[in-house]
């Protein structure tokens, strides 16, 4: 009997419902900007981070005095002190804080993701200490990519195909679905230039042409941190104890 | 100004409405094996084909005397004559007459895409084919995958990527979303040896267990006929004349 644990990639978080019954732990992955933000956040010394699908919830947090974050379309949006920009989380006052966040994409995968049993922050920035974290879980896992508006992107593929690599290669996990399969085609391809590799992708044009080009290299550049943000009680955490 | 017609891929039935309203042509594609069996039965002379989304509807034309297919799971459906293996369309009786079919993801592909400008079928069988015709109409272009049950599948991915890289190398065709360069990536990778390339996905795993190898490799060997199979009034056609 193969007793080896699943690694499945879903590519957006519209296919999110053919999969979720048989995965324990999903890894939501929003490289271009949103899951990396995240792990710079933590990195720099945030306490927590509530994820809010919509605009409304973010600015309800803000009148609460909460500091809040909303980024749609590439942009912080009106009256917000920050959006998904990882360089924005690197400030002093930060340290220690709470803070509110919605993105275009990356706070609508958290949200469908909500109900799994351990939903964790996945990106190029964390990847070697989280396949290393995964490895030791003896769960199934799904990799949800956030994609472009529920649409692939290869970005968050080629991340979610790193994972996928790591994890059969320690012999204790397998995939069966197409997508899983491409992923780990897309990210052998990729790995030894990922500038390069996504130079024609369509979200890196959207950002190149915001003049966010780094912030793409900076989300680009694998294992700048060990954090391991998981999301409970609907506010991330970072558990990672090194 | 860029003048270039656009030529994109659609993973799944389910992501269409996101693509739709863009592209005049719509090539539906499901390798393994529905429209490379429409192929199949266009080069063996069949007249026309209705294609039908439910067993029920396909179970109706039956009813009233239609030649009827049915596929479900990979398997004929109980009652009906044929399923969707190319070799069932070779027989003399099928010459000249009017079909109605039924399968598990290719019919559903067809029927999500009937009210596109031009509905054109598209598997390995045609590709050069098609290929050809298709860089002649200067239209926008989407390939629709079938998938398997509203998931990604790496065979109609490849054969769309085979369509991408032949349209963007006449200098005429280009591509702008994620999900169309990394289709091309995959066919580029897959070229030389499709059967050694798709050994591990999921779909030709479930075939294989089906004992339908012969049917695999079918669909896998490019340009065996030059059949242009198109929907016109709710029935399939050959418009090929030659």
């Amino acid at each position: 009997m193969d007793t080896r644990k699943l690694i499945e990639v879903c590519y957006t978080p519209g296919e999110y419902a053919y999969f979720k019954d048989e995965f324990e732990i999903v890894v939501v992955i929003d490289v271009l900007r949103a899951t990396s933000a995240i792990c710079a956040a933590f990195d720099n010394g945030i306490a927590s981070i509530i994820p809010v699908p919509t605009v409304e919830e973010a600015w309800e947090y803000k009148q609460k005095g909460f500091l809040a974050g909303a980024e749609r379309k590439g942009q912080i949006v009106e009256g917000f002190d920050f959006g998904n920009s990882p360089f924005s989380y690197m400030k002093e006052e930060f340290k220690g804080q709470e803070v509110v966040l919605t993105t275009t994409n990356g706070t609508k995968s958290l949200d469908v993701a909500k109900d799994a049993e351990i939903v964790v922050v996945g990106s190029f920035l964390n990847l070697n200490h989280l396949n290393q974290w995964l490895a030791k879980q003896d769960k199934n896992i799904l990799c949800l990519c956030s994609g472009w508006q529920d649409k692939f992107n290869l970005e968050d593929t080629i991340c979610a195909g790193a994972i996928c690599d790591h994890l059969i290669n320690t012999g204790n996990f397998t995939s069966v679905e197409d997508s899983s399969i491409a992923a780990k085609y897309l990210y052998l391809s990729a790995k030894d230039n990922y500038l390069g590799f996504l130079k024609s992708s369509s979200h890196r044009r959207r950002l190149k042409n915001l003049n966010l080009n780094e912030d793409i290299k900076y989300c680009l550049t694998p294992n700048q941190t060990n954090v391991i943000p998981i999301l409970r009680n609907g506010k991330l955490v970072n558990i990672s104890e090194n």
